[in-house]
């Protein structure tokens, strides 16, 4: 039940996530959709895809793909205003989705029983998916390169609720809400913060 | 038989266009090859991997891969002329092609049984795909961010087809045709008098 | 036996390229980490859900997955000096896993019981489809766009490979070799002295 909120909230701020990013990009409301929808369900199609048991997600229950629908339009006639939106709006929202969508993503593969590091990279995939997506297709560099403690954070939640789940038996739910509030607090902190972790650079040019 | 036609047809200009494209970037013949083959057979390809029922359509019946390649050498023969194309050229074959795949894709969604919510998703997905990939390739924004109504030809196409089969029972053909002929005559009337909705803007930086 | 050491090199070659290119985009490790997984393991899984059998191979057996991930630590750690790389270390690295991986495609895909044409293109995508994903995302042009003799490199490779099992009916492994021997010869060739064929091209302006 709660995982199910979860899942519509998570969709829900992709879903505005990838229409404020839109707004940058003059397109036409449909544009707008199609971005919109491709951020939210983008991350779950590429897990189920690689995990490869029947048809993914939305193509099997349309609910996500309704709610990201839904949203788009909400989004697009409700923030149409002109006044300028605080920059960290969209880091904030990509923010929650990662978090919950990588605590879905190391569920559903528990539920395909895979093994815990493939538990752990199918929710990094479901976490940053629908974003890289979203990115490549506006010609932003990804949040998960350009962005400080991106992948880090979704590393250590996903590993935080799979060893919760594997080595300390906690139930999946418990597991879950531990994993999601470490993602999210990690991202949040380096937001708040500009937490950094030593970059790796090279000198050389290719 | 007459969508066999419109299949190679569709696949023919998709790899015409990732030629045309292709012939901006300074790319052996080989090179061209990719970029034309993945043009044309990448929006179906997207399309089966989310359906998910067996390998995708040219795995199990290459004839729209050996079209594709066909094509690409022939128009690498043919086309390499030095004077200038006009500009309305690219737009136009894509246009065709994003109608008559458009068609396709929701066909093979009833094939596959899915609702007619999916249905347009797959219709759109099929449309739009081949020249996604082309474009992130070629680092050019997609037609689909950068071309006002072109999300919303294939939404609209895609959902006239769907409505004209499930609610009007028109035969699977002349369902496919009437969304192809709508998708096809938005494309065309935005190319001719560009035409466009108006546009989702937000002022605020990310 | 020894087809499944060159699957580890190629892996590795691959992974160390993803963290050479990361290297330029001032990455945090988890980052690179990420970078150089998806750049050694992207084109097998494309591969695999294209032909859509089951999982993707990593998730089936995750060796590579492992070899992948160490290997990042291991060149996160050992190449952090600060002097110039040579210019030909990505070429050359990205020449050696492009030449194995075509070979394991084209093995894969024989082994899934597909005929000719469709191992020569399972080859080329588990060849080129790493090196893709990681210059899309690092938002550089594809080497197989921007490198001349790229492509043709890995289909003429594959279709030695094809030729000497199925007309020549050489066994697996030696056939194999033969294929990235050649992949490989002409690739090194072209970087060493700037082989290129005849670039189709363009001038008219889409």
């Amino acid at each position: 039940m709660m995982l199910g909120f979860l899942d519509v909230l998570g969709t829900a701020v992709f879903a505005v996530s990838g229409v404020l990013l839109a707004g940058k990009l003059r397109m036409d409301p449909f544009g707008v959709l199609v971005l919109g929808v491709v951020t939210a369900v983008g991350g779950g199609t590429i897990r189920d895809m690689v995990l490869n048991d029947g048809p993914v997600f939305w193509v099997r229950d349309p609910t996500d793909l309704v709610v990201a629908m839904v949203t788009c339009f909400v989004a697009i006639l409700v923030i149409r205003q002109p006044r300028q939106l605080p920059k960290w709006i969209l880091p904030v929202l990509d923010a929650i989705g990662l978090a919950v969508f990588v605590g879905i993503g190391v569920n559903k593969a528990f539920a395909s029983g895979t093994g815990p590091l493939i538990a752990v990279c199918m929710g990094v995939i479901t976490g940053v998916g629908g974003g890289i997506i979203r990115d490549v297709l506006a010609r932003e560099i990804p949040m998960i390169l350009r962005t400080e403690v991106y992948a880090t954070a979704c590393i250590i939640g996903g590993i935080a609720h799979t060893t919760a789940f594997h080595v300390f038996h906690l139930s999946s739910q418990h597991a879950s809400v531990l994993g999601m509030v470490i993602t999210l607090g990690i991202r949040l902190a380096a937001i708040r913060w500009h937490l950094k972790l030593p970059t790796f650079e090279l000198e050389g040019k290719e």
